[in-house]
């Protein structure tokens, strides 16, 4: 299974701090948090620093799974990358976006929404409930996961109506927000998680990090192909 | 619309005091606070210590839609008249399943799980979210709904995947939960909803009041009759 | 209820012979089917040759549903046309998209796939079979439903998983397909309905415009408004 | 992985020469197509006449996966063993219900509905389409699959909505029916197959035993317990 981890690794200028959270960069941590839960997968990293956005032709065709982090930088990805990766998705690449991802290009193609919702951010606590404990994205997780301190999300959350609700979060201001959800797009598998704001240190935590691999088990494709295309069909015989 | 508000009417002897919440009668208040939103319906109601258990043939067979609250005497009702019920939602009758009906054998019949929960009662607020503002039955509900001191209903909740998910619940103490969700069996239309604990004026909330009008209104079949069964068929022609 | 029937209007030059299927236009065929089952409807047709295409603001703000059928000319749809269906479609207005429509530039964006699927046109028999008989789009249609001469259409039509399966069909040749499905997008509701190519008078079969009169009862929103949009929240108090 | 086939085991007086089709019994000839497919497996078989019917408590403790096929002797499997397997079921043991188990205790306890069907039995040719092509059931399977000769099943098939529509079949008289369709119940997974009429050797069918041991897989729980239980909760801390 080869794994990419993509992050727009780009900092807020407002808030020079933030670099503390995580000085190797996210998609490093969360490159090595999943490295130690998968260690048959080759997982590398990417950001929009990087040739062709990060996002090749090259590195796609070499990915089973993309993990997906954006929040400043959705405008900067070239229209033609969004076109690349959805057309990967669609054939069969898993793809697995977190956090303000749910405002990426990509994501919002994929879903046909607006993928907007009710935030604010406020250190509050977000507990994390496991509301569909067979799905595979649910193994070994406990019936709750609490993040001390994290950005709020809030619904309505503006998605089409999800395959599985996998966890539904408790946010200590009194929201609640559906924050682990599957969708099928194509062949592909999709995971979006809403846990993961840049200025705490969630991919260090391990119950986070094993959800995210679990989700990177789950979306791997048994094969990957092109996108389904129309077909002039004979009668079966 | 003929429908029928059935409750047990049993209250705990170890706590008198419930009764001032509802002096009129737990199924008196749910009935009459649907009237004022419901004119053209026809509403009745029902309890334990009616003739046959208050869930007559002649009363089924006048109820479009059955609202159903019982916490403490779930074992009292009999068998042929579950049956009976069971028999009747399969034939298209609505049933709305307030509170801890969840574990009435009516209901646990119908979803075929525990339809276990995780709870305890400490007065909490409770902020019903809702997450489907397309559905019928969140038809002029506000983004959510505050119930100021409720029991608190925790995940897991041991039912089957719902056709709609319709509402989700923070409680102040932490929990979230899947409050209110559809579910289709047979012809008859099901939707189970977690507030109305018997220690707190909940069923007098207007918007609790108009969940429940509109969800009357949704399970409303379009016509009743036998359940399907098993036919031997000819080819089309 | 407005409602506004839009046809593309072109018909394929190597085939003059299909204009005497419906005379006096597709869309007036199916505008006057619906009149007749929708006295309380205010039913409009509009095609590519109109100005804006069809779909200028002044139409689409006096639209609750629109319904959709396009086949040789989808790319001659206006980009910015495109984008203001999809933005009323995300704020309410239903859809209702018939046969090729599948592939048309509307549908495909608010799905986030290909929409791809099989077919051949071989006049064969299709039976179209009720699964969900207590969906309001199956309300008083029989168990099945035959059409005696259709195109054929064959899975694996590469659409989202669909909030319900209302109906499948049987093709004579020995495909299967899942011809009426629904979907949420936004605050929008829409039905996918795959009878209706032009070479047969499927329009006319009562049936199957009582099928779409059901869809287009069943896609009016109780209200319009604008998409739903991201907002930083306060805590509920 | 432990799976147990059982099957009931009973052939219709009046049709002795059924059993020249599986003259080794059905339960065994399934067994054996799944051993060549699931090498890791350990695959037994038990019938109704085996000791308490095959389905005692160490039978059920040794079981990951529970294949079953009845059709004449539904009334014979004793209640008490029904809400073993049940019990069990709900604990996380994986359930395949083949063909006329449709209308097995079991099934329908499960699904709270009547299972019924349509059914006409002329040897028919039925053409299985593939249509969520990403599920681990389809894993490997051809768009479509045929039986020269079969049972014919027909909607309307009265079961919940199932989590995914894994198949839909033709039948060459011109029926379709929903023939693969999965569901959850507590913590188990369920998958129900329409294909296996006694009269047809299609349990020799590769593509069948195929898609049989991709659901065996698939069912089979990360790990096995009591099913879930109410409790009293503590606030998250």
């Amino acid at each position: 299974m080869n794994v990419t981890v993509w992050c727009e690794g780009v900092l807020p200028q407002s808030k020079p701090d933030l670099a503390a959270i995580y000085p190797e960069g996210m998609e490093v941590a969360i490159a090595e948090g999943l490295r130690a839960l998968l260690p048959h997968a080759t997982i590398r990293t990417a950001t929009l620093g990087d040739p062709d956005s990060g996002l090749s032709d090259a590195v796609l065709d070499d990915t089973d799974v993309l993990l997906w982090w954006g929040h400043l930088a959705h405008d900067d990805v070239p229209e033609d990358r969004v076109a690349a990766v959805h057309e990967r998705v669609l054939g069969g690449m898993g793809l697995i976006a977190l956090h303000s991802a749910h405002f990426s290009t990509i994501f919002r193609r994929l879903m046909g929404t607006t993928c907007s919702l009710g935030w604010r951010n406020d250190a509050g606590r977000e507990v994390i409930w496991s509301v569909a404990p067979t799905h595979p994205i649910a193994r070994d997780i406990p019936g709750h996961v609490i993040l001390p301190a994290h950005e709020t999300y809030a619904e309505f959350f503006d998605v089409p109506r999800p395959d599985d609700v996998v966890f539904i979060s408790n946010h200590d201001g009194g929201e609640a927000f559906r924050s682990g959800l599957t969708f099928t797009r194509g062949l592909g598998r999709i995971f979006y998680f809403s846990p993961g704001d840049e200025s705490y240190p969630i991919f260090r935590n391990e119950w986070i990090l094993k959800i995210i691999a679990n989700a990177t088990n789950w979306a791997h494709p048994s094969s990957r192909g092109a996108a389904p295309t129309a077909v002039h069909v004979a009668p079966p015989a």
